[in-house]
């Protein structure tokens, strides 16, 4: 492989109108990543676009353009909606890096019309059956991978194979972590406990070479950081990942309570605040921005539609950081054995 | 139906032997129990608990008895292994139910075969495909009932349907909740959202008459308390009752960590303890004892191996609860139409 020198100034291309607030905070979070550095076009209404992008001083001078794409695809829409609404901010996003113009995409809009989106602009890469939405949770060892965390929600046996070995490259290059451990989420640690899916799967993966698989992990796992990465099908993937983030949000309103709950606590509460907010922050889904769309010939990252600037841009940061680092290209040739 | 005086008397038959720390916590939390009313069955080797109920002074003026059964199925033997041990204490104990000796059968041993024991001694509960084992959560509500956490790993929509109708009846029996809500875990709330699995159920519970179906329910949804009764299958429900225990215990340890990072947060963390400690007790799984194994001709308890005293104990007053306010004859009722 030869270095890309030239497309390594890729912008990446933001949905900037998609999303439950619009174009503001989408904005707002490309011009703070645009101040530390990155390229990106902003897709969607262009007189939108610029109003927006006016209420910052330094807009003119930050590596911004606007790409007009009249059409928007509302978060109340069919995912299937996508299909010929070529001009839908999606669509054109997912085009420009289709035509080598945008080196990522990235969406806070609809998720299942930018999944959508991506997969028929995009393509698959080869090896790959289904795309999966890879996630990160907040572990005790720093951070957690999850996939899929809700684009399959019928899965076959071969699909969690096939993610094993996607997130465990994927580890490897954008987050340097030689050899990534691989859990297959179940019911039980010992290899025969399951439904038949993981069964089946468990097979696979312990034949797979290369791959650091560990084996069964249960739920009790997951946050203790077990293994690296757990694989799991999208139905299970998606309702770990929401009750995780529900509970962080449960507990700490418990603890939240519990220190107002007397003047002694209150007192107390004062000194504790400051420490607590790291736990907080540790917690924060928008560290991490969006997921990525593991699987299509591209990369597309997807995020929450109640996304803020902070997330946006960590996302755009994240798309741009694995870009240079040629995941996409990694994986190819971890998927085929070619480049 | 008419008033059974007699057997309302009937004691609780505690498999005294299983689980991961045999004999001592199992009696303790018999004598306990048996100090707040509860009658016993002492199940297991007769010499180990005569020399364990030995320990405790006031034993014999409590209702406590022996009932020997000289084998145990171990913590790693195979689950199909309880067939064919008659004198394994499981099999006795869930034989007391099976001949009206006793009025319900708790076990902290080994779940599979517990579960095997009840479903092979008692048969299951007419209109009942599978038993589920069902599980209490704290959630912001006070707590939430999940069913299967975990003795059908492979399910039909049917038997989720089932399982609704079993929730729904045992909250209005033994809690006084009239029409319990019902939520289908799946990921979407809208009505054509899940996999193959939610989607057939989804059918089939909105036409069920007399449940108070709400529709879809999310991950976030679980302990928010969104409704009263999440029904899942065995898998999913198995991997969300150990992430939602899991994550509560890597919170806490954040806390923790987090309070006694500084002089000012140790300082601090001094006047809050107490407040946070009620956090931890809202938290701590021993509060309920056991699970519930529903569906099965008798009530079958089934408990962590690890339990202490105090969730034998609350697992014990649990039982003679739903006994005394008849449970399995409205299931069955409720099943059926017939008393």
């Amino acid at each position: 492989m030869t270095v890309p020198e030239v497309s390594d100034r890729l912008p990446v291309a933001l949905d900037a109108v998609g999303g439950d607030f619009g174009a503001p905070p989408l904005v707002e979070g490309a011009v703070q990543a645009a101040r530390a550095g990155v390229k990106v076009l902003l897709v969607g209404d262009r007189v939108r676009l610029h109003a927006e992008l006016g209420r910052y001083e330094d807009s003119a001078s930050l590596p911004l353009e606007i790409v007009d794409a009249p059409d928007v695809i509302g978060m109340d829409e069919h995912a299937s909606d996508v299909r010929g609404r070529r001009e839908a901010s999606i669509n054109v996003a997912n085009g420009l890096v289709k035509e080598g113009r945008a080196s990522a995409v990235v969406s806070m809009g609809h998720s299942g019309a930018s999944m959508a989106s991506s997969l028929l602009t995009l393509g698959r890469l080869k090896g790959v059956d289904r795309p999966a939405i890879l996630a990160h949770l907040p572990s005790k060892t720093g951070f957690v991978t999850l996939l899929d965390v809700g684009a399959n929600a019928d899965v076959k046996p071969a699909y969690l194979a096939q993610w094993a070995q996607l997130a465990s490259t994927y580890l490897s290059v954008v987050e340097d972590k030689a050899s990534p451990s691989v859990g297959l989420l179940s019911i039980g640690e010992e290899d025969h406990k399951g439904n038949a899916l993981t069964l089946e799967a468990h097979a696979l993966l312990r034949q797979m070479p290369g791959l650091n698989f560990h084996g069964n992990v249960e739920g009790r796992d997951i946050l203790k950081g077990t293994t690296d990465i757990v694989v799991t099908d999208g139905f299970t993937g998606n309702i770990v990942l929401k009750l995780a983030e529900g509970e962080a949000k449960v507990l700490f309103g418990w603890v939240r309570d519990a220190l107002s709950s007397s003047l002694l606590s209150k007192a107390g509460a004062l000194l504790v605040r400051g420490a607590l907010r790291g736990v907080a922050a540790r917690l924060d889904p928008s560290t991490y921005g969006a997921s990525l769309l593991i699987g299509v010939k591209g990369l597309s990252y997807i995020g929450h539609g109640s996304a803020d600037a902070r997330a946006v841009k960590n996302a755009l940061l994240r798309a741009d950081r694995a870009y240079q680092s040629r995941l996409i290209e990694r994986l190819t040739v971890a998927m085929t054995g070619q480049a």
